[in-house]
């Protein structure tokens, strides 16, 4: 202990005191403020491993229209990914199911498919070429930032896979919510979609949208 | 004179010779490697104050389905906004005109209203909040990065807007292109957005779309 | 409903509960910390459309002696902007007037004539070059971070632009105030910049300066 | 088709020509010369999706002294991710074995297990305090950008885990090779390590260290 | 002074008040929360010149076993650099002394030396490559972000560098703290680094360890 | 070596061939294309530790009318660098030298002095405050991004002082080689400058510009 004294006193020598954290981690304090870059640093001494674990090992209900979930880890689920430029999702698909089409904001998103077969796609924004692909066991996939994407069920049992974010806060932006599960006008709606009037409102009956 | 030759020869001194830039700028040589951070850079001595100069003067050609054309200067146009994090574009929309749903996958935008007025819109991704505003000459309104938005021409002349975005390459996906105006085929655009067959394929029809 | 329902309990499912924003935006909240990378988040739930929106539609005031006026729609006066990477100003310039030599420390700018004419010019780093241009009408110029740059009136009328910069933040450091409108020792202006005492005892009376 | 044609025409016009990809995507191209972002970009209109798709469904040969395999799918292998920010790969670790004492100098790192336990823990460079925990099937765990992180099987079967980084080329700098399978002098080793001598030779030995 | 007025109440005109500072720096404000881009900002009216000013001039205290010390100017320690991507810290090596091999996780690092001679060194990740160099007075140095590195006295009296890093809080982990400094039981040190259990319990006893 | 080769062969196993560097650094390959992140990469397999050395130990010649010399260590100079978000330059100032006003466009600079005394200085963009200081031996200063500062030898000696940046290439622009050393017009200069015609005249003479 007589050399441990010796270092921790002398090594790391400072003409003044040091306060809080080296940055290694910021895991987030969901009571403090948040800013652009993520939420505030839970005090270093009060983090312990859990803060870094999470379970995603629970399937998502699919009992749903979609017949699929999505259970996301980001920042706001899981602290510990705070400000470290990463985070995951499981996705279930039963079969029939679908991740309807759908965007991530923030981040660009790793497919890895663990059980059963999905047909995953994605467009880009150039020349509106389509990257469709049918993904078994092992297979993984690259959708890049922002593109409109999608996942089928491709086989005939539900489809597991872990989907992860070069972002700890990638949103999601399921478009047939965006459309229709809000008070977006039909007229507007209509206007910049080019959707037919009877279209609008049947899904935003479905969706339970207004307006 | 002579103070400048001892200036250049002896203020900036080197133990190595100096090559190429001092990464004031990057103008984009359109045929050398591109790479993820964006086109390579012109030889410095060739650069001339063009390359920094563009013009959106010119009115876009509204006789179109969409009454309305959108001139970009992104990085691919105008060589001089190459890795610095901006570039512009203009907005032209006719009476009854519509600039439709889309995203830009890269980077956030800032429009002015030059002339006219346009109801614009984004929706979020977190609750699918629509904010939604009538914009007049001289109002500017930001579009957060990635998220759905459009505009709509709200009065009886042509509306002219700038944009602005916070990337040289902010990309361009336009929702009724992206499902219709290619070759991703009708039962996968129906699956993945609930969209009636009949819906479906009559704006393949009019896009241009296959499958 | 029934549908809307159950997308709204089992679409979305999360083994633990989910805290504040999805990070789609961070309105500028002005009374909590600010931190480097921008001002906190503002509850997106007490968020409205007229974050996102702002009027740079008033001419700026030119009785001056630099008969012009900068109108800035940062995060400092703009929220919405607040973490986008993006912001925007207005410059009115009336005959004769001008936008002294300046800079912005924090990033790239872009400017669009709306009215008039404007003599830009920006000087780089590495060999002094400097790029020098008269805008009209729908001409856009880019300007490097960081670089010392210029706009002149160049007609008759009254110029008017919009400038757009690739940070919320970008700051504007004008030459003449850093050295004129402070108290910086005029013994240390003329020695760091070579000008004469008499001058720069007359510029600092000029601009309010003392020492 | 006849609008498709007016659309195509004039809805995106632009005043000279457009040139590359809008820069949705950066498939790496080894051929061409690789930047401090990363590799130069495939052209556009050679990438198919064979490019965004990888396979990681094939065990790892674990038949060597740590009883374990790491097959990644950085760009250096997965073209799609290039300039990305993110990347994965496969963790397999036979009864006994274990995925040495390591860091990853560039990126942040989540881990999902698929099969089997892990126990998984990284070491805080302030205070050096250990996160240790054991994870099964489900579980995933966050370790923070350069930090030093192992994992051990925990069970009785071969554990699979998937790992996913917040960097297209993270790196994989191990411990035990960085000290004793290359030429850095035992001397050196020793003196920068407090290890002894013999404990230095006889891992040289092992790992084929040379000096 | 009356010009001067004019410029103050005229020249930045503004549609509504200002808030906070411009962003031209960040002071850190230990007493408020700490995010993932760092400390929150000093209020700017409260910041004097001495909060970006630090010394760096009083040799670090060598007696102890490694006969070094290493006096870090972090954002930590010096609230001037927070948000700025810089910091720096001075190293005394007495005769016979060494930095033990350490990584900064955090960022990059640049080295010059005042005095004496240094064998520096840092490791590779891809081939596990050395490189290795002796450094005289006026040598620098830079050691990629996250590697393995070293820093040995080379001469006959105490050496001083100073070293500068890519970032306000760089980190630093040293590797025998990591590896014996903590309560890391023995059995797992052993098991993810190859050494023999009395090396690691001889190394425990000397720095301090338990398990 | 068995067990080596057993390693080699096995353990980090790919499906298919890897490509180039694992990012470990990327040093500047002065002969292909620039981007905006930087110099191409040399092949690692040609990279030698001289690649990551360089030499600052000769004083730069201070005979010329500033008494003062900058030898930087950019990465046009110092390929080591590159990519790496870190570069360096040594200053000498004899006495009554200066290193006039300038900025660094590019990064913040952090200062520490080796020998003498330097009065530094910068001023601040949002209400043009200046933070002053003599420095000693030892003394550190930083000098935020993009603001213009200066050094003035404050002793009888000649002071030198090494400065790091937070970028490989921060450049420098010198606010009177920006003014009077190019062919920026006399009635430019002063129109934008309010510097009289014969102040601007004299410069010019001595730094050798024209207009």
């Amino acid at each position: 202990m007589f050399h441990f004294f010796l270092l921790a006193l002398f090594f790391i020598s400072s003409s003044s005191p040091s306060h809080g954290a080296v940055q290694d981690f910021c895991v987030a304090d969901y009571k403090a403020p948040e800013g652009p870059a993520g939420y505030s640093c839970k005090t270093p001494s009060k983090v312990t491993v859990d803060d870094f674990v999470f379970n995603l090992g629970t399937p998502g209900n699919t009992s749903n229209i979609i017949k699929a979930a999505v259970t996301p880890a980001f920042a706001a689920q899981f602290p510990g990914v705070n400000g470290l430029g990463i985070s995951i999702a499981r996705l279930d698909i039963a079969p029939g199911g679908v991740i309807p089409l759908h965007t991530h904001p923030g981040g660009s998103e790793v497919l890895v498919v663990i059980q059963g077969s999905i047909l995953a796609g994605f467009i880009s924004s150039s020349a509106n070429v389509v990257y469709l692909k049918t993904l078994n066991k092992g297979d993984i996939m690259v959708f890049p930032k922002g593109l409109l994407h999608f996942q089928v069920n491709a086989g005939g049992v539900t489809a597991i896979a872990y989907v992860s974010f070069s972002s700890p806060s990638p949103g999601l932006q399921i478009l047939d919510f965006a459309l229709f599960a809000n008070d977006l006008p039909s007229a507007l709606v209509e206007k910049t979609t080019f959707l037919d009037d009877a279209q609008v409102k049947k899904l935003k009956a479905v969706l339970g949208g207004t307006g």
